[in-house]
């Protein structure tokens, strides 16, 4: 039985397809947030704040590549 | 048949030249922005904010650079 | 006896799963603000001002990028 | 005969010296911002104002920074 | 006889624990603001501004995560 | 004879000590901005600006954190 987690979906890095790993990239990036800010209401809130602001998504854009720069190690580049 | 892809073009981190990686690098950092900001009018709207604006340029500059070290390694550099 | 560590708990960067691994980036990352200000008050006066701030929460989420990277690497990605 | 490139000058990371590498990254760096703003004339516009602006300086060279790992890297330090 | 040091503490990098190497991160990211602003007067003066500061503090964090990702590698993450 | 550089003193990132290679990571710092902006008495007036300014104290320690990565591995860490 695999545990519940909150931080890790499905508790590994490896994955099938650069894809894959890219969406998990995206999908660790956005717990990050979760876990600094629980309340759903805040972060629904602040959605369309940071969507909307070319400054923050490249922000997020940034985040998203130093989380796939990691998964993408862990995965041997898919090679 | 390659799967359908939105995140990662070609499903592969693998390219023929650095030329080639650097376009790949450019094109994951757009489709990150795309990924979190998925309405193509707003992004319309906030492609002349970034690209008029000098900090923003050289903070896209930094994403590509982080893509790009991730698609260099994959390619062991091309050497 | 493992000696009383107020920067790496445990005094270890090896976890048993990535989700544990995530968990201690978050932590090394909260331990670094609590170094720089040691002041109980202090910290929880500014939870609520980048709790609530898109570009601190997102600034927050590279850190945890950037520690999950030394966490992943030091566990071999938990392969 | 070598391809016509506009992200990689010579299409290729290999250089014979560390200073032509740290040229090239800035090279590389400079390369993403006509990427992303291939207007000549606002790229014009824009270079005294993040010339002379500290805070852009300093993004600038962190760009270079970033660059210039992926290129010593690829030539194994020049050692 | 140990040289004296002004930017690296013991002129080593390597250290017994993950939290001595956390420890000389920290060290590291504050002998680097001493080199750029020697005046100790000035850096009494602007610590208070920093260190109650969200943003700043989060931003001295990204720095201390991005030393000790070279002070774990230098020690094989204490393995 | 050792060629003239402008942007890697002594063409090499070897160095003898941490020490050293942390003093080469600030000039390598330092040599970016010079690049950027060839103008001394520009360079001479954004020097109390930064060197006032604690967030820009702090964007240069993350640029000379960087470079001291990549020289650090370079040295295979002084081991």
């Amino acid at each position: 039985m695999t545990p519940q987690t909150t931080l890790v979906p499905g508790n590994s890095l490896i994955t099938d397809t650069p894809e894959a790993g890219r969406a998990l990239a995206i999908k660790l990036a956005r717990l990050s947030i979760k876990a600094t800010q629980p309340d759903a209401d805040v972060r629904d809130q602040l959605r369309p704040v940071y969507a909307n602001d070319a400054a923050m998504l490249i922000a997020i854009g940034q985040t998203i590549a130093l989380e796939f720069a990691t998964i993408a190690q862990a995965n041997n580049y898919w090679k």
